[in-house]
């Protein structure tokens, strides 16, 4: 690909080649970990795991009842019933009290319900036949001693927990999360929750602090750096510094200006891919690798930032983290027209009540209030010219 | 209502009437509190947020370029340019560089872009005209000073953090989450994670895991007791130590034999609504109150347990804790036949895979390891026997 250009969008890519270009030299993260099981829910197990045990251990009661020798019940029924005596040992003419979980004692092979049963001091009237092993759970009938009980890639939710742990394990081995780096670029930016007020041209920077909880939800592990000064030299050193990490997002200096640092870096560094993107609104993203790390500079603008993140981080690092299990879009009839520039990937924004979808007209990139009132976006494709008012369009949720 | 009964189940509640009774005497919490906004995603806000500050606070240039008077571009074109100074303050005849995101200065009420402009030494040849504001996102364009942000009850994203961290907040005011007290009973149990080794009958205490794990996921908060011992007096200690809580689930002692002891607890320490259910495998479950509490217990058997818990918990956490974004039920096609047992809500777990779920067969309420293999389940009303293969159900994934 031959897309770079100096400090003007020469050749814009198309969002879904830009895409590719990321995801055919990246892969899900092998890297594994032992984690506690109490802190492995929504894991992704990196071996098969084959059971160190027997579940139930022992044959268990599934019943409360009187454990017998299935064989001293037959032909027993409300009319002919049989006598057994009550013991506290099983075998031939004997039955045992137990209640459900409780071991069935040795020479029992079935369980008796109460039901079926009535005592008559230290004798038990049978009036059931019981079939061999009939309200007994026997020895491995949950998971048997070496039997595979859950395959790599599988997510661990509540339940699988569960039964790891009734297994008697206490770690499972899982895939690292990718490590995503976030670097904020630019000297016009405060610190969010900070004393510090911006003045006039200045912001807080917020765009770092989304990246962060995306990544986390996405299935990462993130870390983002200070603000790095518009400075070629300090945004080089936070970029090296990162190079560990499996995703490095830099957050602002991706449009044509002097000022913007970060592409021209990358292609210092390593490799520009693209460097604008046929997407509304996030034209001034840029893609490479330096090293084997994928690199992706958001643009300045929080909704700008925002279609990028979902258009181009979602897909890789849900793709790293071996994540499947995220909701996917949803149908909805929009209750509105969305203008779109023919071309251009356009990241619509929309409120989503009911199975309708109504777009959210907004003036800029810069307008982080419209996300704030959309459920979801609607991504218009590159070759039609909006979408109509009643179509039927695929709403992504905001997560 | 009057079901309740000594140690047999004589009137079982249907899932929907057990569910209701639970739900009409409970409401979401309206308790709040301020949490840092770093750690405020998921939370729901209790009040409307009003900006304290216009965003931008100052006029914004929207683009790279010259800040201008508007009036000073009035009828420039390629072929009849204007020509005006370029100097550090704006005025009639003046421009001043700027950037994307600086402040437009004093006297300019819009940016000339690049692209339509030539330096020429000290002077620029203007070859457009601009309108008043355009390219200048004026002050409280994006949110206004006063404006509603954010309404009581929005659950808060990424972006939403983001924009309230912009305005310069710190804190939002959210709902607590609900209290959910986990108390596991049975004197057969050992912890988990433990090195104590399950005797025979006796097995690992699971169930709690997963209620607390549940908890957190639907939106509450939860605490877990110790094990707790077969005995009344224990049993009542731990429920009367944990009354402030929205929500007790007991787990164990529901059954009818002699020593399930919780139902009769419920009655005698308040009011047992429900003991017995008609559902496949949670037919167990008692749910009642105690003073304003209430109180489900749920049945000892792993499966059964989490049946009760999707079915009864699940709602009521979810509606306690404001939560309306949990994903619901996918359709799908049946592989294979469900059978199920007239009357009865059965809760028949699935494996779900391209639109196509499969039935897993299993023996009974323990079987912990049919859950592992599930990717969701069915509900299967008490109005038919079963569902038949290549019907089209609702699969409801285990979260």
């Amino acid at each position: 690909m031959d897309l770079v250009v100096g400090t003007m969008f020469k050749e814009l890519a198309g969002a879904a080649e830009g895409l590719r270009a990321l995801l055919e030299r990246c892969g899900p993260v092998t890297r594994s970990e032992a984690v506690h099981l109490a802190a492995a829910r929504g894991r992704v197990l990196s071996e098969d795991l084959e059971s160190p045990v027997n579940l139930p251990a022992f044959n268990r009661a599934a019943m409360d009842g009187y454990a017998v020798r299935a064989a001293d019940t037959r032909g027993a029924s409300p009319l002919a019933p049989v006598y057994l005596k009550v013991d506290d040992e099983a075998g031939e003419g004997r039955c045992v009290p137990v209640r459900t979980g409780m071991a069935a004692p040795p020479g029992a092979d079935a369980v008796l319900m109460m039901e079926d049963s009535l005592l008559r001091g230290e004798e038990l009237e049978a009036t059931a036949e019981v079939h061999p092993y009939r309200n007994i759970a026997r020895v491995g009938e949950d998971v048997a001693l070496g039997e595979t009980v859950l395959k790599e890639g599988h997510r661990l939710r509540p339940p699988d927990i569960a039964l790891l742990a009734s297994l008697g394990l206490t770690n499972a081995k899982v895939y690292e999360r990718p490590k995503v780096a976030i670097i904020p670029t630019g000297g016009e930016l405060v610190p969010l929750f900070s004393d510090q007020r911006p003045l006039p041209g200045q912001a807080r920077e917020a765009n770092g602090l989304i990246c962060e909880m995306y990544a986390e939800i996405w299935g990462g592990s993130s870390r983002k750096t200070q603000i790095v000064e518009d400075d070629a030299g300090l945004i080089k050193d936070a970029i090296s510094e990162n190079l560990d990490a499996d995703l490095i997002l830099i957050s602002g200096g991706t449009s044509v200006g002097e000022e913007d640092y970060a592409p021209p870096i990358i292609e210092e560094m390593g490799e520009l891919l693209v460097h604008g993107v046929r997407i509304t609104p996030a034209k001034p993203t840029a893609l490479g690798f330096i090293d084997e790390t994928p690199v992706i500079c958001l643009p300045g603008y929080p909704v700008a930032a925002l279609a990028a993140l979902y258009i181009f981080a979602r897909p890789l690092i849900t793709m790293m983290a071996h994540r499947t299990d995220l909701p996917r879009a949803v149908p909805a009839k929009l209750a509105g027209k969305i203008v779109s520039r023919p071309g251009y990937l356009t990241f619509a924004r929309v409120g989503l009540k009911g199975g309708v979808a109504t777009p959210i007209m907004t003036t800029g990139a810069g307008i982080l209030s419209s996300v704030a009132r959309a459920e979801g976006y609607v991504l218009v494709s590159e070759e039609v010219e909006g979408r109509e008012k009643g179509e039927m369009v695929e709403v992504n949720l905001i997560e």
